[in-house]
């Protein structure tokens, strides 16, 4: 009989690893996240597969490489063919469902040919990545395309918010000294308090809608994705976090001079888009990460008080909590904004584990230092049910072992993660097709190594440059090492789970069997 | 306007390239098939994608590789969110239907979790591999596990053929000189022939079905996949065919000495499978063969009725006619059996292409060198009724250039064959567990190369070698291409089509455009 009985699955979005204080930062505020990791064990290098939300994410949902899922950025529809986190749970009798973002594109073509109906069950849970939606909000609601139904501006109205698009002028807008609304959007703006009381936030509306939620499924085993858009942009915080931080918190710019002299072609062209350009400015860089700062204590609050009403319901003793993100964020460290590429302030995220069982209590506030790669979570919930490990489809594997025992035996040494700047202003700066923009990065305990389609690779000695300053491959003193993990690369890409339709069992069942079958061949 | 309006598109089975005399074979008789070459261009160069029924036909019938589209093996199904032939013909207005065997699996368990009815009509097509099954009949039908309703069992019984499975007992038997009726499964076995009449032979009742089925869709523009099991074992043929050739015929078995010696792994396993074993034995060899070019001859018969029928319609000038095979046959070449592994009988296969348009007058008669692929057909069928390229999904390119036009740019350079022989006895004679299996063959004008996961790769010179008797791996001498292969390899797994459900178009059309969808990040 497992010990886990719910799983409460909670995503930030473009979340740092390194701006929580148990991962030492130090001057950012995390109490109830700090609190979550002396409870469960810190895996402190956690890998996304995709250092952009959407294929991030689907890669978090399928437990599958980018390679093997097809969905290589926002917007590509995840194959219809590929199952995820839901379909895997359902079959364990745990119902699973979404509260915040996924970034899901719906496979509508092929939908529409395999004649599936959007609006039935079964086209609804195609449609939303296998989530039951029980609240789906991507986050972002440009005025001109948000839905007139968006749940979350229907609620602000009611809170005596007004207007069209009270999620961005109210949650995403701020007014200024002379009492003019500023639009959230903007940079310039981050400094502003969110027009918009923190009771009534996003982070606070979701975390609400979660309570109420996880009171309604009352006995049934759940899996709720909690999945919160911030820290990401709009870069606004309601007070009082708009000021809690100041430029004096702000942490040094991570990067050097001669980063910018003579740039990798893929990193100069991302360097020359306009959100670097702006992180580049170190004014503008103190200006903004405050508030960045902010709304990730807004969140800390919350997940104090989600802990405290699982605590209340008598709920921690067979809930898994996950505390995640999608990935990081640049924040102008090597003079680069958003993520996208591979330096561990995009790729790396934080990655908390609370395990109830009693067989993890010897583990609680561990760290953990072993490679870990986000496609590790579905096999850990599935594991953690007590269901069967689905190795012809996973590519992860189970956290479980770390979770419950000192030593864990034979683990990856390497990680993976994957990118693809096809919809990039760099594509075009670069003169590319649209199928010669992926990249690939090994990252291993002593090496981060990434391989771009028609460039030179990159390799950086993480053990004696663990800032990511000093590309190796120019002075070409590590001939060999590129050898070696292009090779491994080659190792990695044949060895794709391709072939997802038969599990080994059955592979094993039929092997050489056609004489049972009453199929002769060759046979005299 | 497309001067094509139909295509008839037949496939044999296993029906090596070098079985015809329009390809050189000294003593079969093909003169419907030789004519068809006459008017159409014979690829003398055509490799499968994957050398086993299965698989090969998942790559005919999806235009895309075998690591592209996951069906590695025979019963593996064909993941439902890869399109099918079907799908893109009907997106034209082109009825599309199958007369024969496809070997497509269902991919049940994603079908399920959809929601997807497999009797409604998009879970019929999804389940026959997008083909309408104007008449699905796979060609295989052993005692215990035959359908009680397969239509060709009823039509024989019509004709007066008795017993539950009249396929087996009097297709696929034949009676012996004790007047004993002896089963086709056995090679011993071939010489007789089959206990049924001509007339109503498998080969001749799908010609029928075709006929009728043509008769039928009237104005109606189709695609009609005409599917044979034959050449493939049983073998046995009905009267003439069965003692139509004797082994004088037989042509020299390709083998040396020198390969048995010191065979590489994998070879060797399979050299140990009984069907290798039999077909290395001089005697049963030419015991068998004459059976295997009767059934060829046999089919010739019929596609000369075929091309009769349609010329009597006044479809010749509207219909192009394709001829093919999904993989070759050892028939102990290379001490071998069957099919699987890469040499030229296993891998290379017929493809005769007649086109109707006047475009196509001067090439016909013509043959062609160039390396051509399996999945280079659903990409010409599209081009010749006018569709559009599909270049984000399907990876073949289309032969209308060559079809009609002296010359041809920019063609490839490399033709790319895949197995996995998880299911095999070799694998178990390996100790491999069935994700240990793959292998990848590499072929060019010059080389072949083959790689398999785990082993060595294998190197043969076709120019120096074109009976591909010598593996210059063991020699060390070509260590340098050997790496370039590799190297080759590694770029071509790359660069597969896994990101399938957004084209190029919408990639472009969304490039670097947040601001246009209201979405500012990073502006200052």
């Amino acid at each position: 009989m497992a010990d886990v009985k719910n799983i409460l699955f909670i995503m930030c979005d473009q979340l740092r690893a390194d701006y929580l204080a148990c991962n030492g930062h130090p001057s950012i505020k995390t109490p109830n996240i700090d609190k979550l990791a002396a409870k469960g064990v810190n895996f402190k290098n956690t890998y996304v597969q995709a250092p952009v939300c959407g294929s991030s994410r689907m890669s978090f949902y399928t437990g599958r490489y980018m390679f093997s899922h097809g969905a290589t950025y926002n917007g590509v529809p995840l194959n219809i063919g590929q199952p995820t986190l839901g379909d895997h749970m359902r079959e364990l009798g745990v119902s699973t469902g979404l509260i915040g973002k996924t970034h899901m594109s719906a496979d509508r073509g092929n939908m529409e040919r395999l004649g599936i109906d959007p609006l039935s069950k079964s086209g609804v849970l195609a449609s939303q990545c296998g989530f039951e939606p029980w609240e789906r909000d991507d986050g972002l609601h440009p005025d001109e395309l948000t839905s007139p139904n968006l749940a979350y501006n229907e609620y602000l109205r009611a809170q005596g918010y007004e207007g069209d698009n009270p999620w961005h002028t109210a949650a995403n807008s701020g007014v200024d000294e002379n009492g003019e609304l500023q639009s959230g959007w903007f940079l310039r703006n981050a400094h502003l308090a969110a027009a918009v009381d923190k009771e009534h936030s996003e982070t606070a509306y979701m975390t609400n809608r979660a309570m109420e939620k996880i009171d309604e499924l009352g006995e049934t085993p759940w899996c709720l994705h909690l999945s919160y858009i911030k820290p990401h942009w709009p870069y606004i915080a309601p007070a009082p976090y708009h000021d809690m931080y100041s430029a004096d918190d702000v942490i040094a710019a991570n990067r050097s001079a001669e980063e910018k002299q003579d740039p990798h072609p893929v990193v100069s062209a991302f360097m020359n888009h306009e959100e670097s350009i702006n992180f580049s400015d170190e004014e503008k860089r103190r200006h903004v990460i405050p508030a960045y700062m902010g709304l990730i204590t807004e969140i800390d609050d919350h997940i104090g008080r989600l802990i405290a009403f699982l605590e209340e319901r008598d709920l921690l003793s067979s809930t898994m909590i996950v505390f995640t993100s999608d990935h990081g964020d640049y924040l102008g460290d090597h003079w680069l904004g958003e993520k996208e590429l591979f330096h561990e302030e995009s790729v790396r995220i934080p990655l908390i584990v609370y395990d109830p069982s009693s067989e993890a209590d010897n583990q609680r506030g561990k760290n953990c230092d072993d490679l870990i790669e986000a496609i590790d979570l579905v096999p850990t919930f599935i594991d953690a049910l007590g269901g069967k490990e689905k190795y012809h489809l996973l590519e992860g594997r189970s956290l479980l072992p770390h979770l419950r025992s000192e030593t864990v035996e034979e683990w990856r040494d390497v990680a993976v993660s994957e990118v693809d700047y096809a919809w990039r202003g760099a594509r075009l700066e670069l003169g590319l097709t649209p199928d010669k923009t992926r990249a690939y990065m090994l990252r291993t305990k002593e090496w981060k190594y990434i391989s771009y389609d028609g460039f030179a690779p990159q390799l950086y000695n993480l053990e004696k440059d663990p800032q990511e300053l000093h590309d190796l491959v120019p002075g070409r003193k590590h001939d060999f090492e590129v050898l070696e993990f292009e090779n491994l690369l080659h190792k990695w890409i044949r060895s794709r789970k391709t072939r997802f339709t038969t599990d080994h069992a059955t592979i094993e069942a039929k092997t050489d069997n056609a004489k049972q079958r009453g199929i002769y061949f060759g046979v005299w």
